[in-house]
């Protein structure tokens, strides 16, 4: 057949309104009075699935240990792999199950914080569901939202999945070790990230090479002092 | 300070109820009486955001030209970014901007369906919004839903979200060419989709070599025919 002629085509855009979620907020409100009252510092991890979260969150463990007195509630959809693995450093974890559901949400950690030891704690992680969309959504109770993406996902994410990147208070550029192979511009990913939120700070990290570990770790301590 | 000892924890389980999705199952089984009329195959492509979707279609938009006619439907929270690289290709393309929401769902689909030129139509792709969750859940109307994944996100990925996995009639495993940079045991990753899907065929592709896009062309090929 003879080579067809390429006509760029026209884009059509159908739009969508927001969700209210009032309800949530008013148990994301009771979860960030108790935290207060029991002086935890608490933060919202939210990536993508499979962007290094659960390895970040290990290899920091480890790094706070006898600095900080964590815990961890971990959010899956399914299984306990993750949870399995943060108790393995021997810190407290409960492991939420929403099975159909795609996102944490402040009721369930609400039931998270009630099996915890909070007076012993100072620095709790939530490990959201993997996802970059709804958990952004939900107000857990946190004091902070950390955004974790890693270097294989490509450049355009900060601008296609917004929200987590504009409330995120800093963003976490995991597996920078595999930069040389490749085709990731990181400075035009940061530039799109502070498109979203300018002047976002972002900490580029391996978990494998440790490389800017330290600087993460840093960032938590001046958090907790 | 002394040395503290690691003792792993215990590990504690929340689940929660599964949704209804009735009002979403009647209008896609309109679109799909819709698409049958029309004679158009249609595939729903689901996967974590950055998992090489969209370089995957465009590499087989133009693997499939002179061969079927072709056209996409778009789903992103934000932006055209995607929409306007498959229509450089010269294929009809539909943006939907869900906004706040984390999944394509039937109605939105029938509104793209609208905008289409279904008579000049064999094949249509459905890039669903990067999300390995929530639009497992949606029926759209499609013959066959493809999970996407890449060999960057870990190999638990189908036993943490299994649904997409159990839907899917194949699995595209993507950017196979950093296998050689990474700790990812692909076998196990079958291993573990087999677990929640038995028998699922599963193509291995690079869309920058090349490699596994003419098994998944012809994969395509076979279902329109």
């Amino acid at each position: 057949m003879t080579e067809q002629k390429i006509i760029p085509s026209e884009v059509k855009v159908v739009r969508l309104e927001e969700e209210i979620l009032a309800a949530n907020d008013v148990v994301a409100a009771e979860n960030r009075e108790l935290l207060r009252q029991k002086s935890v510092y608490t933060i919202n991890l939210i990536s993508s699935p499979g962007s290094g979260k659960t390895t970040l969150l290990v290899e920091t463990l480890k790094a706070l240990r006898g600095k900080l007195r964590c815990a961890v509630i971990e959010g899956d959809q399914q299984t306990s792999n993750d949870a399995d693995r943060i108790a393995q450093t021997g810190v407290p974890v409960v492991q939420i199950n929403t099975i159909g559901n795609c996102h944490l949400d402040a009721p369930l950690v609400q039931k998270a914080l009630a099996q915890l030891p909070l007076d012993e704690i100072d620095l709790l992680f939530i490990e959201n569901v993997g996802n970059l969309v709804c958990p952004a959504g939900y107000d857990l109770g946190e004091q902070e939202k950390v955004v974790v993406m890693s270097v294989t996902e490509g450049e355009d994410k900060p601008i296609k999945y917004p929200l987590a990147f504009h409330l995120a208070t800093v963003m976490v550029l995991t597996k920078v070790d595999l930069l040389p192979y490749l085709k990731f511009d990181k400075d035009l990913c940061i530039e799109m990230a502070h498109r979203i939120h300018p002047g976002l700070p972002v900490i580029e990290t391996s978990s494998y090479t440790k490389e800017g570990l330290a600087d993460w770790v840093d960032w938590l301590l001046k958090k907790c002092a």
